[in-house]
């Protein structure tokens, strides 16, 4: 196993890069059956000049009740970046004075241009389109992901991309793709496939897997993330798989640029360890990076300045053999693509964090190969994102070369034509990548201010410090009116600042709570109760929903991977998000969370916390809860 | 089985409805493993006032790009009905002077509407979003489905209705819920789900569904849809169904409201036919019914006119229990959920041809434990359909009793403020149902009208009328000079007019070809070949593309069920389509094709047929083009 791939890379010559390996044998069988596309043979019958269509059941365009499509978008100048790297200023320190300044973008009813690439119109936006993708979207995406973001790829031909309904739906198709269903009692327990993944996890991710019959196959992590080495470690859990209990994992799902939930950014060094030993055991790394964009440079330096602690020893970001033109990008850490000599890692994007969650807009970036069979298992299911949604963020980005050709009837209703004169309309001409950039600095230097606020905010309340007259025998002078204090530090909380990402997550220490492992005795309501770690996490919870806290945290159980995660170490975790509230509600938020933990402490009546309990439904199932929170998590998007 | 429903029939009274069937012993193993979901115990806690939500990993709405989403819409009025009832004038007589007018529409920021089913702005709408739809969409959707559309639902409670990504999307999903993928070699030949379909179909379907490993079972159709008696029809497929090839089929997939390719509107009577025989073998029926508007109630006149028949005797459409409220509706076939007692139908519609294909939007209406499953699916596929097209639709048909709350800056900026005085904008609340009703009656009208025209030109070019000397033998005087002429009528083609749906599917007569079963001698570049009726058909289909014809049909064989039907019958049809091109070409289409279809019938050398297959690609395999055609349909609209 440990040679899959090395004959390969001996008869190459040092320069030469790799081309992907044929991966086929871990398609679905789904996947295998589904035929490959035979369009182009067809299309040169569409393409012949003045050919009418009696072949195709679409409606024309004229009868789409939408003319335009317009919106007021905002310039990408909109918020203020952070620097790239500790103590530098940040490299586009041209804000909006004006954060309400917008632009108004049209799609027009028809545009004049023949290339498919450049021509975004309603016409075309909104009838059938190709199951990769609406043309100038796609090739924007592509050359994006191409020369700016992943512009290193080892392998011969570099990826492809095909867009998709957002990366849940990426991720579906990832299954789709990769793994054959598998019931217990129909199917053998060797073929059971597995899903590689960290002990907390996006638990989405699992909700989708399961149904499946996947395995779900915990790797042991530590605050750097992943483990390759040692005990639990992905090493050890693949070397020595016991076939037994299912296929050996040809599968991992990972979140490497904000963790979700634990916010890191998981370095270079360890991606290349787990890089080697994918490709040792022939494993398809599925990369999800929504938050990819949202890297704190000054987070390790600004902890050290709040815990008064000595400055970190600066690490430098792995430098790209060639720059992607843009300082804040290259600034980024890269991707597992980067590594990807073998073409075995499928990355997940997703315009959710970028633009907004309702786009349902994103894209897969892989080897080509796979990406053809991407595009095969978009045509059965949702055939491309919707045109509303690409028609405008095509025109947001690339702009419009054309006036377009709607009537000079419909022309004259247009209240864009009326506003704006030509030479104005002219000179919109999309954000391009440029803006586009921008506007990604601009929104990590507003999370990243985010991020200082409340980190330091929770920082102060992490510890309760209480004072006590001295016990007797510690005074110096036992006869004196004057009591010394004793001073005693409880830690209630401890974390990292993240990294990056949208969350903090936080590791509570409810062993030091009063009640810890207190009997509650039964009542005629309620059978006993022993307030254990997830009894007291659990109220907790609830608890800072109360007045006057009124703040909505999640559990660290709703991201556990398993269930014996959950018990051991679920409850022990708080995940904070500082990206819903808007921006005069992020303090707030964050001093109610600071003063209801500190105040939990003070609760030492064991029926306070029956009854927070009770507040979770009428068996007073934490689980219920758990699960109840997690799926409204996943419209609030967890 | 045949008693399968019985018992409980009989237990209910004659007025009570019954309550819909579990079909749970229906879903696929994945299906069954899907959570319910909990979300309403977790509410509770989002809806405390003045909560701060920490929980949900989402941006904040300031942080979306966009400000507004906006559009030109069309007035409901744009287009002319045409009558419900031959001879009727229509009941919407009131079109448009002006088919450009149009109205400025705008989804604002933030909405000052507290109740989710009205509230529409991009705050929500570009948000995370709730898996079976965005509330007002939902709302007015369910409503339309349940009041106006579908009213008459016979089981306990009525359908329930969940948003999709376009009925591919919906198809893909239904898969999802009732099929178990099967492999040969892996599963059991006894567990081989099936599917029955007509033997022409809306081919992408079998796309979909062939890659689960599902076997598609041909029923016998004849001119009036799906065969319930005789052999080959539906109850002797059924009854007679041999387990060594597969488990009996429970999915049906049809077209009843102008079938692709057919046009056929499936009657009622024998709707209830079928039904009365998928409720005794328990089948699920899924009807897809993008063309339900399309029914075209001149049709038969019409076609009696233009071949100088007699008119035929008035069909009546049966009435319903109660009035729709809107004649239009009431005017047309009532779809299987009308007589779906036991809650066995699955219904797919969609916005593709009342709205644009590439909105990706539609619903499924089902029993509500299937509803919730589809819910189920969403939430780990698509998640919602995309917020732009769900607030674009949302506002075109409720419009909008909020004036929004964006900042005076941004109000100021919106050139929809600058350009409607308040009162102005206050007067578009939306087309409402009434509004929507009116938009379809135009399109009908539009597409009826496009029908009658085409099929008028397809009537006269059917026959190819030749006139030769008369034989010697049948003159009256042998000696006179002037020869009688003798005409020959020779059947190009025949065809029913289409009585609903966006085809005319023609029956070619090859079989008159004066090629027809010649033998092309081989050549050094090509092998001997019989102009058989596939090689006619295929090399016809080339000619009309090529000058002075340049018109693209679909050829049979690429809505043939399986190689069966395509062998023997798919060659012998061809598929118009009369809604894809301008309506200044529609007449010019149809001409075009007449002569290239009687030009054709002067072709004499066989070279010139071989020529033709030789465009077909290097192998001149009829099948590439085919599946080509096929999948470029696909985009096409097929």
């Amino acid at each position: 196993m440990d040679t899959f791939t090395s004959h390969r890379r001996v008869r190459l010559g040092r320069r030469e890069k790799p081309a992907p390996l044929d991966l086929s044998h871990h398609y679905s069988a789904v996947t295998k059956r589904r035929m490959p596309s035979k369009i182009k043979e067809a299309y040169k019958f569409f393409q012949i000049p003045g050919i009418l269509n009696m072949a195709g059941g679409l409606p024309n365009a004229d009868f789409f009740p939408f003319d335009t499509l317009e919106a007021q978008a905002a310039k990408p100048e909109r918020w203020t970046p952070s620097p790239n790297h500790p103590g530098e200023t940040a490299t586009s320190s041209t804000s909006s004075s004006d954060s309400a300044a917008a632009t108004h973008i049209v799609v027009p009813k028809a545009a004049d241009e023949s290339d498919p690439s450049k021509k975004i119109d309603v016409t075309t936006v909104l009838q059938y389109g190709l199951a990769a993708g609406y043309p100038p979207l796609l090739s924007w995406v592509r050359q994006f992901t191409r020369e700016n973001l992943q512009q290193d790829t080892p392998y011969k031909g570099g990826p492809d991309v095909v867009l998709t309904c957002g990366s849940t739906d990426g991720f579906s198709k990832t299954l789709d793709l990769l793994v054959d269903q598998w019931t217990e009692g129909v199917n053998d327990i060797t073929d059971r496939p597995g899903l590689l993944c960290e002990p907390f996890v996006y638990t989405n991710i699992l909700n989708q897997a399961q149904p499946h019959g996947v395995q779900v196959v915990t790797v042991k992590s530590n605050a750097s993330g992943m483990a390759v080495k040692g005990p639990g470690g992905l090493e050890d859990v693949l070397a020595n798989w016991d076939p037994s209990k299912g296929k050996r994992p040809h599968l991992m799902y990972t979140v490497t640029l904000g963790h979700n939930p634990t916010g890191i950014v998981l370095s270079v060094e360890r991606k290349k360890e787990i890089y080697a030993v994918c490709s040792k055991y022939d494993v398809i790394i599925v990369e999800d990076e929504p938050y990819w964009y949202l890297q704190f440079p000054s987070a390790a330096v600004e902890e050290a300045k709040s815990r008064g602690l000595p400055p970190p020893t600066a690490s430098t970001t792995p430098k790209s053999a060639r720059s992607s033109g843009y300082p804040f990008l290259d600034s980024l850490t890269p991707s597992f693509l980067s590594l990807d000599t073998d073409g075995r890692v499928i990355r997940l994007d997703t315009f959710s964090k970028t633009v907004a969650p309702g786009c349902r807009l994103g894209w897969i970036t892989a080897q080509p190969a796979l990406v053809e069979r991407f595009e095969r298992i978009n045509e059965s299911t949702t055939q491309q994102p919707s045109g509303f949604v690409q028609g405008l963020i095509s025109e947001l980005v690339l702009g419009s070369n054309s006036s377009g050709s709607n009537t000079p009837n419909q022309r004259a209703r247009s209240a864009f034509a009326l506003l704006r004169s030509p030479r104005e309309r002219a000179a919109f001409t999309g954000w391009d990548t440029s803006g586009w950039v921008r506007w990604l600095e601009g929104l990590r230097g507003t999370y990243e201010r985010r991020v200082v606020r409340m980190c330091r905010t929770l920082d102060a309340g992490a510890t309760l410090i209480t004072t006590a007259p001295a016990p007797l025998s510690s005074r110096s002078d036992p006869d004196s009116e004057w009591a010394p204090l004793a001073v005693t530090k409880t830690p209630l909380y401890t974390f990292r600042w993240p990294r990056g990402g949208m969350f903090v997550w936080l590791r509570l220490h409810l062993e030091t709570h009063p009640l810890w492992q207190a009997a509650c005795p039964s009542s005629p309501q309620s059978p006993p109760l022993v307030l254990d770690g997830p009894a007291l996490s659990a109220a907790l919870m609830v608890w800072l929903t109360t007045k006057p806290f009124l703040v909505l945290v999640a559990t660290g159980s709703m991201f556990s991977a398993n269930d014996e995660v959950r018990q051991e170490d679920g409850w022990r975790y708080q995940r904070i998000c500082f990206a819903a509230e808007e921006e005069g509600n992020v303090d707030l938020a964050a001093e109610r969370f600071v003063e209801g933990v500190r105040r939990f402490w003070e609760v030492t009546d064991v029926e306070v916390v029956r009854k927070l309990l009770g507040e979770l439904g009428p068996s007073g199932e934490v689980e219920a809860l758990e699960e109840g929170v997690s799926s409204l998590g996943w419209y609030m998007g967890c």
